[in-house]
């Protein structure tokens, strides 16, 4: 087949995948992870079931795609914030942020425990941890944060901390979470 | 039969499962939780296969009764704690350190994940939540500690934040982590 045809089938094929995936999204924010269906999946994307298999073999593999997608995207989003223009600890503060306010979406069960063991996850915790613990190490070289913790275990506090933003139901008491973890991070001299 | 035979059958019995969940939590320790296996756990404790099978169903049974038996002797253990003489962020201290120490203990991967989603586990939760919100209630009054935030939050803070202890390999992390959580406790008109 001629070049063209090839990237023309390429093109195809990935738009039918991000389809599936758009739709993936739609079910799993209408009714959780559970509700992602073969069926459901084909017929909300407007394809038909035969196709969907030659995409993804179950709905596992389908919930898996969309939460790699879903991760990576998260990552750019946090690694965009990381790079904005200010100090050191107004970018961990933005990026602590918007770190609470996806873990607040989070989903829970045995579905979403088993998602989150996917090696994707292990690789986008490290980027993330890999990304606070410079953002921390700056912040206390200028005299911002503490600096007699190493910043990678600052950096585990952090993410471990923000997970209680699952638990929470207002806007208010996730701001409040982000504001008492960024107080254990302030220089020891000042706290006492 | 009359009521001591089977007092004496009941003991027998209690006496018998005391042993395969003592059993169970040497090969935990020694291999982990896949190494777990009905024949090891006959083996070990003394007992043929069959005796086992009338305890327990299977190698999950017997790790679920084994983790039943863990949560409810951390829960004891840090409720006893909580009860010691001193003033209220003296004990929340303890409680956090014990607390850090016992997830520090814990293991990873897919059985973990599974054992963590029993009820038993909500339960324990629900009841140390209650038990440091107590206690971040009494400290917040006496003016040791921050009120311009919710105990029911700050406890889901100090939970949440402690589970980092899971990756530290040494106990002066372990307290670096709880000397940092428990800074983001303090008045807030002191840390800044």
């Amino acid at each position: 087949m001629p070049k063209l045809w090839n990237e023309t089938i390429d093109a195809h094929r990935a738009a039918v995948r991000e389809a599936i995936l758009d739709t993936t999204a739609k079910l799993v924010a209408e009714g959780g992870l559970r509700s992602v269906t073969m069926s459901q999946v084909a017929e909300r994307t407007g394809i038909g079931r035969a196709t969907l298999y030659k995409y993804f073999s179950d709905a596992e593999a389908v919930l898996l795609a969309w939460h790699e997608r879903q991760i990576a995207a998260h990552l750019e989003q946090l690694s965009d914030i990381s790079h904005q223009t200010g100090t050191a600890v107004e970018r961990l503060t933005a990026v602590l942020e918007a770190y609470a306010g996806i873990a607040r979406q989070r989903h829970g069960g045995e579905l979403a425990a088993l998602l989150h063991q996917g090696e994707h996850v292990t690789h986008a915790e490290q980027h993330l941890q890999g990304m606070l613990q410079h953002l921390l190490a700056q912040a206390a070289q200028a005299g911002d944060l503490r600096s007699d913790v190493p910043p990678a275990e600052l950096a585990q506090y952090c993410l471990h901390a923000l997970t209680a933003a699952a638990g929470l139901t207002s806007q208010a008491a996730v701001t409040r979470l982000v504001s008492v973890t960024l107080d254990g991070l302030r220089p020891h001299s000042l706290t006492y």
